[in-house]
């Protein structure tokens, strides 16, 4: 197997991802191709002093595809990009595995145009592990789509049981769907339909829906919701941490007391701080396309490019998209809607809107 | 003017509700109607001394409504429930203001069942007082309604404007619209169409999107998004809170000097709790509907029910409705749509779609 690395991605790139290639050939004996420019990546393996390292390749890709342009456009011009050419290594079985903390957008549009999707599959998603006051969870689409349909949801809900199960250990995903509960309106359009879907398929443990009062409950082991939703719920929950933090900091440089006593607890803060720092997970990858495809924060450092590589070999190695097509075809057996699932899913609905009119507001 | 309160809604009522009225009467001139059981709520006036206060007076509505009921079932059959005779009490005229801590399902829809809507408004919202790293924000809808559209969005931001500037003295309140914006989609079909919406009102000072990672930077007065959305952020907030929370009292339980160190810091803590604690803004009034409702948490004490009558006094005084319905009729007459305002809003919405299209990505 060899892994593909976008060495030029990332607010800290080329110094932070040749360092974490380097430090992710202690885990894994695999061959890493450096994807950037060669004369730069020369230099810097020089620098740290890994020139020569056998297990370094490096693929010559002069072009970087910056943080702020426009992915569509970018993808589009910067055909020798380390993005682009770090994905075509993928299709054409150079490399099984691609790991990037570039452009989100380019590497997650990049992806579905250059890999294309599993058998099965319509959208793509990207899996995020978060921590939460149990054990840690996957939230799923975190991103990658928006305006997704009931059974686009289903295919997240089947791409997160097979990943929480090869990739987190966990037996039998319990999988929830984020919706709202409190009022008198339980969920919206989407997630009403999405709910009687997921109720009516054996194959995955599902427990119902989770309110945002419970996301970091640790109640399911897979949270599912449209893309739009998924990002705002993962970045309004950093900007939450951001301000609690902002006024952590105003307490402790208040006074005398309270800085001395932030050097009791500074030891303790950084622990906690590296344990909810969901980067430390490994990338988030984008499930549902051919190959692996693992997208790492933009600052991410060496050890989250090297813990990144570390999962997305796992990944490769246990099959994960294999048995993601394999659990696609299991479900489409079982609810024996045959090689055209979604669309006579859909025809399913229109029979259970009348169910879920007099069912509002009583499901749980 | 008079007030009516939900006596007996809250986790805490009638007790703290009580209390609550007799702490508000410091605060306001105008007499307070607690409205549910009668023989319970003497009593409770006459524990904590308050009987034959001349400004507090008793509606006897003997059934509740409990956190439990599901809204429309409940609303339906417990017709002499405190929440519906109170909000009887604001239709007949008998008072101006409701305010209740109890069940928000059914005050939401008892609100726009009873009271009905102002001219103007297809959909009454929640309107959340939040804080953040600058001035504190009104994010509009916070839970009232699910898949919303453009037009409704509209709506909103109209709503958060006036109620920014009457009640946070905003002279020019900056509304901005709550999407994602990392990923090569810049946010979803309904934040796209209203995006373009509210950039042609010259009567609201739009300042574009603000994502999720902003939330909490202070860098709009008003957020306005779909109810689903709101919630969530709403709610995914208090949790995210809620986790940090805990881990930090896992922290300084976990020796003598951590043990040492909260001592030092809890007085500051408690003021940073205080602080960031959004039930202390004095509820959240559900916006367009005719007459005053302001709902409160449900583990409201008598703080906040009385934090929550000043609000809703102040709100009926600086006639937020009448101010409402002015300047929809102002926006009316500036985008040149007279009174069907919104239908026809729709049909522009076509006319842009090429145009959406087309400038995909390259809004900002």
């Amino acid at each position: 197997m060899r892994i593909a690395l976008d060495a030029m991605g990332g607010d800290y790139a080329p110094s932070e991802t040749v360092k974490g290639a380097i430090k992710a050939l202690e885990l894994v004996s695999h061959k890493i191709i450096l994807v950037g420019d060669r004369e730069i990546l020369e230099q810097e393996l020089a620098r740290l002093g890994a020139k020569g390292e056998s297990r370094l390749l490096i693929k010559h890709a002069p072009e970087v595809i910056r943080m702020e342009d426009q992915p569509l456009i970018a993808l589009r011009n910067k055909r020798h990009s380390s993005i682009r050419v770090g994905l075509q290594l993928v299709k054409s079985g150079a490399a099984q595995v691609f790991v990037s903390a570039g452009n989100t957008g380019a590497v997650m549009l990049g992806a579905k145009m250059i890999l294309g999707s599993l058998k099965g599959i319509s959208r793509p998603a990207i899996a995020v592990t978060l921590p939460s006051m149990k054990e840690p969870f996957v939230l799923i689409d975190a991103g990658a789509n928006v305006d997704s349909r009931p059974e686009n949801i289903v295919e997240f809900a089947i791409m997160g049981h097979i990943y929480a199960k090869s990739i987190l250990g966990k037996e039998n995903p319990r999988i929830g769907l984020l919706s709202i509960g409190e009022e008198d309106i339980k969920g919206n359009g989407l997630t009403r339909n999405a709910f009687l879907l997921l109720r009516s398929i054996p194959q995955i443990n599902f427990v119902g829906n989770i309110e945002g009062k419970e996301f970091y409950e640790g109640k399911a082991d897979v949270v599912v919701c449209d893309g739009f939703v998924g990002n705002l719920a993962l970045k309004i929950s950093e900007s939450a941490s951001s301000f609690i933090s902002h006024l952590l900091k105003e307490i402790f440089r208040s006074s005398i007391a309270t800085k001395f006593a932030y050097l009791l607890l500074r030891k303790k803060l950084e622990q906690m701080r590296q344990k909810v720092d969901y980067r430390a997970f490994g990338g988030a990858p984008l499930l549902g396309v051919r190959g692996t495809c693992i997208i790492c924060h933009g600052s991410s450092n060496a050890e989250a490019i090297a813990n990144a590589i570390k999962v997305a070999v796992e990944m490769a190695e246990k099959r994960v998209n294999e048995r993601i097509e394999a659990h696609i075809e299991v479900v489409r057996d079982a609810l024996g809607v045959g090689k055209s699932l979604w669309k006579q899913l859909r025809g399913k609905l229109t029979q259970f809107r009348e169910f879920i009119e007099e069912n509002d507001g009583g499901e749980e």
